[in-house]
């Protein structure tokens, strides 16, 4: 089992409006609603590609309860959110039927008390004992600990079981100390953590802050890893147009993917930026595309770097 | 009991961003719910002034869950809402903290089924029986008949309860010709009605297609009424700043509740005003300001148009 540890679950909502404009009052002409947050992106796109999944984070108020039903209706993924008393945050995407263009809201998220915390660290404990691999990914919600996240990886590598980091900020400087197998940020995310904005010199100061392997996202461009067995660059054959939210998270699962299928790391390098490219195809954010997932296998290019 | 209907009841929901920049994505610093829809504001200041209110009309899926479990903790109120399979739906008003501008994105609300809309009536009808007056407010939500108001209206008419209708479009339309005893139009809502854009020609128009009696709202310079017993301006001493939203609902429920006390048309216009201005006050949208009504009640002119 894959476990996928989402603290700030969302309920992502989707608005079409026919154009946006400040100050003005809109009817919405669509709604559409799924369960989000990266890790939850994660676990569905390693469902779909046949591992077993289980989520965990906390859900909380409507929003999570709305959350929960709708996981529950996809298979190969187990939901083991931790309850809270503060409602799941939302994030409502209006997209401008004109422009195209996307304006995002994001609510902050529900006030975690030091009780769930805790109530959450004993449920991880219990969830390493069977997982294969655990990927900790996003933002914390108001009141868990800015260092939640270098305890987390401490907890999955004293338990024996591969961790990969996905998170910005603070909670990305700390959890790298504790030496996380791989962490997997974008350009902005490497460069605030580094201070380079030089990605093969950013990921290689990221390793020597504690990451074990470091792989960059860096959009159109593909993936660049630094990792003990060498650096590679990754990218798709041509450039892919579409909506790229969610390609980042469908690359920490082809990693994870690959992880658990014992692939080398160009294989798995591979495997991650079919899934993000065919992501940014598929009509659905978030979702990827199976059809441009099985073209793009054979064509991603990867080269030492 | 007085009785109002929101056959599009809502979750109002208002975020409050430092800035709002279309393409771009914000981080929500407030986050605030209340339960609302035209007939929900209505109510909520008609038991506020002391006032029995029951509100009927549309609840479903999370949004109308939430709906219900706010209201159950306001006093006066009886909520009799119908439950329908759809959820009820969402309106978000964001608060620019920069401009203090407001924009607003509404949902379209849920599809009603004939059977819903059949399962309503039969409520409605046993509502009216213990009925003193009844108000109808918004708009309608997919699948209800264009023609709903002017039912509702005729079928009020019939068990004797007086009934005051407050909505626009083609609903209002045929609603004016089932002969409600109140409209209260805003100046767009009765030119669109009567294709004048002279208030006091326009309300009168208004009477002859149906309306026993006409008040239009006219924003900062109060109400035009025309009514069997005469035609009267009322207006606040002054112009008052601050949020309108919800002000003309303060609006309906100041004439509604003039009526039950069997005020003479002047006072319960008064009332009107100075509670549409306490509301236009009141930092939270539809909500009154107690003093500020208090003050303007000997205040506000009333003097024949």
């Amino acid at each position: 089992m894959i476990l996928t540890v989402t603290l700030n679950t969302a309920l992502d909502i989707t608005y079409r409006v026919r154009s946006l404009r400040p100050h003005a009052s809109h009817r919405v002409t669509e709604v559409t609603e799924r369960p989000g947050g990266k890790g939850v992106n994660v676990a569905r796109v390693l469902a779909a590609l046949g591992h077993e999944v289980t989520l965990t984070g906390f859900a909380g108020g409507g929003t999570g309860g709305e959350v929960r039903d709708r996981l529950a209706g996809t298979s190969g993924l187990t939901d083991a959110l931790v309850p809270v008393a503060g409602a799941s945050r939302r994030t409502i995407a209006v997209v401008d039927e004109r422009s195209g263009d996307t304006t995002q809201l994001n609510e902050p998220g529900p006030q975690i008390t030091p009780g769930e915390w805790g109530a959450f660290l004993d449920r991880y404990g219990e969830l390493l004992a069977g997982a294969s691999a655990v990927a900790l990914c996003g933002s914390l919600p108001p009141g868990v600990p800015v260092g939640a996240y270098a305890t987390l990886v401490r907890t999955a590598r004293s338990a024996g079981v591969p961790v990969l980091l996905d998170t910005s900020g603070e909670p990305l400087r700390r959890g790298v100390a504790a030496r996380p197998d791989i962490i997997k940020p974008n350009a902005e995310e490497l460069a605030e953590l580094t201070g380079s904005h030089e990605p093969l010199r950013a990921t290689q100061d990221a390793r020597r802050r504690g990451a074990h392997a470091v792989v960059a996202s860096l959009g159109p461009a593909g993936l660049l890893a630094t990792t003990p067995e060498g650096h590679w660059r990754a990218a798709p054959p041509a450039r892919v147009h579409g909506n790229p939210t969610g390609a980042g998270d469908s690359a920490v699962a082809g990693l994870l993917s690959g992880l658990l299928d014992q692939l080398p790391w160009p294989d798995r390098l591979t495997r991650a930026v079919a899934l993000s490219a065919a992501t940014v195809r598929s009509p659905t954010a978030g979702d990827f595309d199976l059809a441009t997932y099985e073209k793009l296998l054979p064509r991603v290019s990867v080269t030492a770097a």
